[in-house]
């Protein structure tokens, strides 16, 4: 299991690409949530989303025989994107199974950083087990959403956070295959074990939540809109760290992430994508718990399609 | 009129506050334009906006009357954003006239940062003529949008475009009252005089530059939807500078700025406003000429309103 030293040792590698994101305090926001709140914008990202720092720092980990052979994934699309732009800094080789549904925009900017796109499968889960049967066969390096120095990666936002906001009381961080939520537990309750770290999922996608109530893997009905909380099938290792650092876990409808994603175009004039809303619409659900916290709500990615866009400008206001 | 070393000075109070913004390539972007083009991006800004980085040199920079005192200014929203949180961090208080049909979610901004707002006035022009005449009742520190402090603060963008990017060929800026355009040419011919500064205004609101094309102070028409182009009544002191280092003067149609804030939400997901969309039009318009150029388009701000989104999405598409 990783520790806060992996992830500080992640730093370099982030920074040698990246710059940190913005934590913000919006009044109007605050006021919304009835207590002072804070965006942390990984939103801000090059290819807008948390994720970029997780591939970097694995890209910059590889022996040369990984490096020469290239890395296989799979992705709904910000994973994807993180992968290929971390492979194109280190002149190696992406190839990304992605669903056959899968967001455009997210293909276009994973074909745009130079990765090779496959289109397999229903859902993730599918292409996953196709890319990595593939990459077996061609003796490439597979690279799985939650391996481990992606985790150590991710969490150098949370040192950020702790650096930027050292009275900070909750941080709420969405949840698809758990990376960002085990880095910020990492590292949040190395610094100070009463800082609350809320994870958060789609109810209509409740895989990591069930698991992490039962202590066993339950997979469950996936129908989210919200592609970065789309989980059919959880992850045994994010499983065992959040077991350890998460303090609650809650689930939140698509239609309210919906409403929080035009509250925070209205208030903070950010674009975000499903995922990246839920911690917002989370902190509405429990607005009096979170009475005179510094509250934390990570939005970890940007990458909304503009289908999605209009069609909920078009249904809400 | 202000030197690179000004702006060189005005580093240490804008990164007391702020911290740099990311200029990224966007590779669907680049196709777009037919050449590597970057992204400046000051929306990701705390208040939105570029300006804010020189509310901070001014504020930093005030005589302890003048702190005081407080600050008077007039606004079509983001230059009233810059001084309400510049004041707020100095624990100066500060008032702001907005014209009577300004933007609702920059007005409530203003608030949330703590200024105390008044409406008046069919514009921006006549906002400013009464708040000065108040300002000078009340002794308070009147602050017009192209004061030199808040030149040189905003200049601190264009050194962290060189400083990224030292390769860059064009960068092109939307001007308003002028001083983002002003404190990027004495930046960049200063360090470079091939570097070809290109300004850019609505056609629906050419004030600037009508009164740069002929080097005398001209008024005009002003009916573009781009509050942050809306300038009837040219400026002095940002015409000279103009003179000195802006190469070309282009002007964009309202139409083509709708179009472009488009393609920006669609490839970049940034939500970007009018005036921060024309440089990608401008840029669009002289694909030829760019040809073989590092472009870079500063994106001056994010502060679009959402029912200006919602009207553009449904036209558009």
């Amino acid at each position: 299991m990783p520790t806060i030293k992996d992830i500080i040792a992640a730093r370099k590698y982030v920074y040698r690409h990246l710059r940190p994101t913005p934590l913000y305090n919006y009044s109007t926001l605050s006021d919304l949530v009835g207590t002072s709140t804070w965006i942390k914008h990984e939103n801000h990202q090059p290819v807008g989303a948390f994720k970029v720092r997780g591939g970097l720092n694995l890209a910059a980990n590889l022996t040369k025989k990984e490096r020469n052979n290239g890395l296989y994934t799979a992705s709904t699309g910000n994973h994807g994107q993180s992968i290929a732009y971390a492979a194109r800094a280190y002149g190696i080789k992406s190839v990304i199974a992605v669903p056959e549904k899968a967001n455009p925009g997210k293909v276009a900017a994973m074909r745009g950083l130079g990765a090779k796109v496959l289109f397999h499968g229903a859902d993730f889960d599918e292409a996953r087990e196709w890319i990595k049967q593939i990459a077996k066969d061609r003796g490439g390096k597979f690279v799985g959403p939650t391996d481990e120095p992606l985790i150590c990666g991710v969490g150098t936002y949370a040192l950020e956070i702790l650096n930027d906001l050292p009275s900070v009381d909750t941080i709420i961080v969405p949840v698809g295959a758990g990376s960002g939520v085990c880095g910020t537990g990492i590292v949040a309750k190395a610094i100070n074990k009463d800082i609350e770290i809320i994870a958060v999922q789609s109810a209509q996608a409740p895989a990591m939540k069930l698991s992490w109530d039962s202590g066993t893997m339950v997979e469950a009905e996936m129908k989210t809109i919200a592609e970065g909380l789309a989980t059919r099938v959880p992850f045994e290792n994010t499983q065992r760290i959040m077991r350890k650092y998460v303090d609650n876990f809650m689930l939140v409808d698509d239609e309210d992430i919906k409403s929080a994603i035009y509250v925070l175009l209205e208030h903070t004039h950010n674009l975000v994508e499903e995922a990246a809303a839920a911690p917002l619409a989370a902190s509405l659900q429990i607005k009096e718990r979170l009475k005179n916290k510094n509250v934390v709500l990570v939005v970890s990615g940007g990458n909304l399609s503009i289908q999605n866009l209009k069609d909920l400008l078009s249904g809400i206001g």
